[in-house]
């Protein structure tokens, strides 16, 4: 397993504790509900390993990747049935592989937009919240 | 095959010229090079069919489609040789799945963040340039 001392999905205890709460580990991946809930339901999906780029990991891991975003993706519309998911992946500096999974609800928050990576003012839900949201996304896996 | 008569990804008639320039077809979707080169190689990858969401995609077409991502990825990193590249996928109201890749340059536009949906002011690249450089990515491929 390659992994890099300095990042945080890699390093659980560098991880900060207001980022994200972790669902489930999937095939290859760990599946997080991102703790600004402006978007209700928004999750991260984190790669074990530290890759930057799709076309680094192995055939297999690739096909189990994108199994795991679209069990994940399927996990999330189910809990909070959005009208659209959105996908993102950035990382340019930290550069551990992960997307963002970012429900949408028609007329809502950026709908027909892109999304915010970090929306001001915040909105940090309740961690009794958060761990029910959490719990029926894991619950649709 | 599902297609929807009003989406330009799925009628190449109703696409707007200005936008994407076809470099080829892959397994199970279309890459093209998005015109507006502000991030130059910046391109998008249209699955073939009008799904929404990554997992309506059946198995074999999610494993397809995650090479298509991850080939088409290399060829634009081949091509542009860009510190990182980001990819995302939003659509919520054309709904026709679709990923940008978007190489990034460091230290270059929206490093360490995300990037524009259109980037103002827009960076159109003259029609050669542009064939170029779709020959490039076609050649990584």
């Amino acid at each position: 397993m390659k992994h890099d001392p300095a990042c945080f999905y890699c390093v659980p205890e560098k991880r900060p504790a207001e980022l994200a709460l972790e669902i489930a580990d999937l095939e290859v991946s760990t599946l997080f509900l991102f703790k600004e809930q402006s978007h209700p339901g928004r999750c991260i999906l984190a790669y074990k390993e530290h890759a930057r780029e799709l076309y680094e990991l192995p055939p297999e891991d690739l096909a189990a990747f994108g199994r795991d975003l679209a069990r994940a993706s399927k996990a999330v519309a189910g809990a909070v049935k959005p009208a659209k998911l959105n996908y993102g992946a950035f990382g340019d500096k930290m550069g551990h592989l992960h997307f963002h999974i970012v429900p949408k609800l028609e007329g809502g928050r950026s709908w027909g937009g892109m999304f915010d990576m970090m929306p001001e003012p915040k909105k940090l839900a309740p961690e009794a919240e958060l761990a029910a949201l959490a719990a029926a996304i894991k619950a649709g896996l």
